[in-house]
């Protein structure tokens, strides 16, 4: 196929992204984070199976929430666009009411833009905190 | 930019780099599995910041075989491909001399060609296993 493309890296718009997903972290909104990922995505949290599609993502961050994280900080190291489609590198750290930090690691996101708007589609972190 | 394109789905490419995965570290050849990714890649192992680079990343592949670790079995579940990367969902499970599966999981890798080959370039897993 003959195409014109306009290359865009999607780096502000993921950074736009994720302030979002800290902003509805940061009020407790799990419904809202869980609006912030494709109809089908997918988490692949440690200790878990997969958690697929919406409702569960939802209810995975609302038991993330009820154990008492009230923050989540996500800082992007590298992001890389193919068309539709972009992976995201960062680091994230989740802290508790007191502002102590519960846990801090890396991530890497595959991202989708739907509509005009990127989401996050595959969603995996790991700790580097040394094992327990 | 103008360009003709063919888009080739790189599953069996991607399916074939398992395999030869799944070879080297069947073989206790950590050397061999460390040639598999990029020069740039990455691993973001869990209880571990990044390991960057063809020499840390064989460190680490070393450092499980030493553990006791003897056969790595892979399982695409996805590929989509975006010209000269692509992103990989799998299920994964490391046995032990015996045969034993000492951790299962999944994860999430990017994949680059270069000079006709593809590679590992960024490589994430999650254990499925309970918390202990």
């Amino acid at each position: 196929m003959s195409t014109h493309t306009i290359a865009i890296e999607p780096r502000q718009e993921i950074e736009a992204g994720n302030r979002r997903f800290m902003e509805a972290f940061g009020r407790g909104d799990a419904d809202g984070v869980a609006r912030l990922y494709t109809p089908t995505a997918q988490l692949l949290p440690a200790h878990s199976d997969f958690v697929n599609g919406t409702t569960a993502i939802q209810r995975f961050w609302q038991g993330a929430m009820d154990m008492g994280l009230k923050e989540a900080v996500l800082e992007t190291l590298e992001v890389e666009g193919h068309g539709e489609t972009a992976h995201e590198i960062g680091r994230y750290t989740l802290k508790t009411g007191t502002g102590e930090v519960a846990d801090s690691g890396k991530y890497l996101v595959v991202w989708k833009q739907e509509g005009g708007v990127w989401k996050l589609h595959r969603d995996i972190w790991t700790t580097s905190r040394p094992a327990a």
